[in-house]
């Protein structure tokens, strides 16, 4: 059911069409023109006239394959660009800010980034230190930002960039969505880091064919992104939820969002230094080394974590109980767990869900992007009104 | 974002226009053609094309307006006809089965239910019923229907309409959908109660300006249906979640679907029957009287349901922190609640959520269409393909 009552008249046919081409390019990578008229169900010349006009303004290329198959005389491929449009990828976490320039098709093409300690976290440094970085970086690659993507560990206003309330960063009520397009003078998309980590694992990473996924985020916080039939879940304001305030243990510890037991104070990076007996606020590269050694005492994962195993999987059994995801994956710092955590989650999951049952068994991984995850999220979400309005 | 990359054609463009003007008229009631071009974007000409075409296979027909306005010549008002299409909307009940005819433009045209016990709740005995009674109601209104929608209180597969479960009916794995379309030859959809619920709230109910939003359904189990962004939520496979299996209390009594402390434990038919001290399993109608009585006694609300507030909420405050829903419609057994019970949690859900504090304050309501609610959810699920295929 939708009560969408629009019509759809032929110029917006032809977008529609130009962006489902660029979009093809940019997610799946060079193509025939035989290829996209098959994947696409339009016919060729259509196709033609398609990337004709995406060749004209430089967005694509058609070259021979490198590679020959066959005896005949071999296709031409459509390749995108990667210098005809980049965008500025930001990942602002509580410890460090990312920045990264990212072209059409998804390749990197430079990268910096520092950490923020004190003073330098303020809504102010961290906007002119991403400027004045962005700048030099796009000077360095001599590349042009046609668009931004900014990811940002709190609960963030779609339609503006507004980020309400970022706890971890102690952030409330920052435009900084407008900020950086009355800057760059470009649009600007502003996401939750979760959300843009579910983007990057659908589009990038373990969630390619998978259409209905949650990715868990565990950096200081835990948060949760959610794709549902192939697009991102987002509720009333384009704001999306926050699974980490979940509440698992009603006894639990008092959390800042004025529940207590939130998943988040359960089996975030504080309960993980808990589990691991390092005093809390640790440097995470010693968390995570304690993590990894894990992997070769497997007698201990059952006496350090079994407390933490309990609460990720009855949070995981809630998350898929209410959203029937056939994919989880686990994120950032929970890629640290060892593998058989993340198998012993997966089987309570398959055991206990009902709706996991229901959906064939909802597998849950560690994300193959790892650490990456948000930039490449980010990224993709700046893309996402380029290739909208190509 | 979507990967979507499929193109459109101009016969899809035109079928599409087709449908969004019968939906509107569907949902929207009468309507001038002046009224629908400025709705739905379309040009004069565009639309008296559409309307023409309609009129000419008997779905709408076009008349002056009873009462007239201004001075002017009055405009033809286009107005679905009630009888050129009708589906056969079915609620299947723990308690009760409700078939009723519900022609274009949502009116009810007839009704029929009979009780459940026992051997009656076979899945056999049930379709047997549903088939021989929805035959004898076609008859006696005189209509054809073009298409069946069935409410199932379980864990449905919306493809072909497999109820895989409906505990609390004891059905396991019955092909409902095809066996229905099989006998009836006609196109029959097969949902979730709560999905329909939601569908229902969203099309004629509670929600119909509202489109991210969360209907419980409060029956012997507990559900919930979610609408994001103006469309159902439904999770791999077309299941739906199972909001009432969501664990709230680790320390809880067993739920037969393998946890403890699930949400319909703690707040559902057999929680209620609790609180009032009723023994588990009294009549329907005995919660009922006994939860309306309180609304004369409002000092004895907090004695009597003050836990079963406090689960309530707690489930509700995790409902609206992960799916970030504008509205909450309290639907069924719950709709049975004194008005201090509901503004209560509405008020806890306001303070505690996160989320709810971001999207502005999440409202928390009791259904208007209280019993109805599955019913006219279940005929909107049979109008969703006859609409889309007119």
């Amino acid at each position: 059911m939708t009560t969408s009552t629009a019509g759809a008249r032929p110029d917006e046919v032809r977008r529609h069409n130009r962006t489902a081409v660029l979009r093809r390019l940019h997610v799946g990578g060079p193509c025939t023109r035989a290829a996209l008229a098959t994947e696409l169900g339009l016919n060729r010349s259509t196709i033609k006239a398609l990337v004709d006009g995406l060749a004209s303004i430089g967005l694509v290329v058609e070259k021979l394959p490198a590679q020959r198959s066959g005896a005949g005389r071999p296709s031409l491929l459509v390749l995108p660009q990667p210098h005809a449009a980049v965008v500025l990828a930001v990942d602002v976490r509580v410890e460090q800010v990312a920045i990264a320039m990212v072209g059409i098709g998804g390749e990197i093409l430079g990268r910096h980034s520092w950490n923020l300690h004190g003073k330098a976290r303020r809504p102010d440094e961290v906007l002119t230190h991403i400027v004045e970085s962005s700048r030099l970086l796009a000077d360095e690659l001599s590349v042009d930002m046609v668009g931004v993507g900014v990811s940002v560990p709190g609960v963030v206003r779609r339609s503006d960039g507004l980020v309400h309330e970022a706890p971890n960063l102690h952030w409330t009520d920052v435009p900084l969505g407008d900020r950086l397009s009355a800057v760059f003078r470009l649009p600007v998309q502003v996401g939750n880091d979760a959300e843009l980590g579910a983007l990057a694992e659908h589009v990038r990473g373990a969630a390619r064919t998978a259409s209905d996924i949650v990715y868990i985020s565990a950096d200081v916080g835990v948060g949760g992104g959610v794709i549902s039939d192939g697009a991102p879940l987002r509720g009333a304001g384009g704001y999306i939820g926050e699974i980490g305030h979940m509440v698992v243990r009603p006894d639990g510890r008092a959390c800042y969002c004025g529940c207590q037991g939130c998943w988040e104070t359960e089996v975030g990076e504080a309960a993980l230094c808990r589990a691991m007996a390092l005093p809390e606020g640790s440097p995470r590269g010693a968390l995570v080394a304690e993590l990894r050694s894990l992997a070769s005492h497997p007698d201990s994962v059952a006496h350090r974590l079994g407390e933490f195993m309990d609460w990720l999987a009855l949070g995981l059994v809630n998350v898929v109980n209410m959203l029937a995801p056939e994919l989880v994956v686990l994120g950032d710092l929970f890629t640290a767990l060892p593998a058989q955590v993340v198998e012993r989650v997966s089987a309570i999951v398959r055991e206990r869900s009902l709706v996991s049952r229901a959906v064939g068994g909802t597998r849950v991984v560690s994300s193959p992007l790892g650490r990456d995850a948000k930039l490449v999220g980010a990224a993709e979400l700046a893309f996402e009104p380029i290739l909208d309005n190509v």
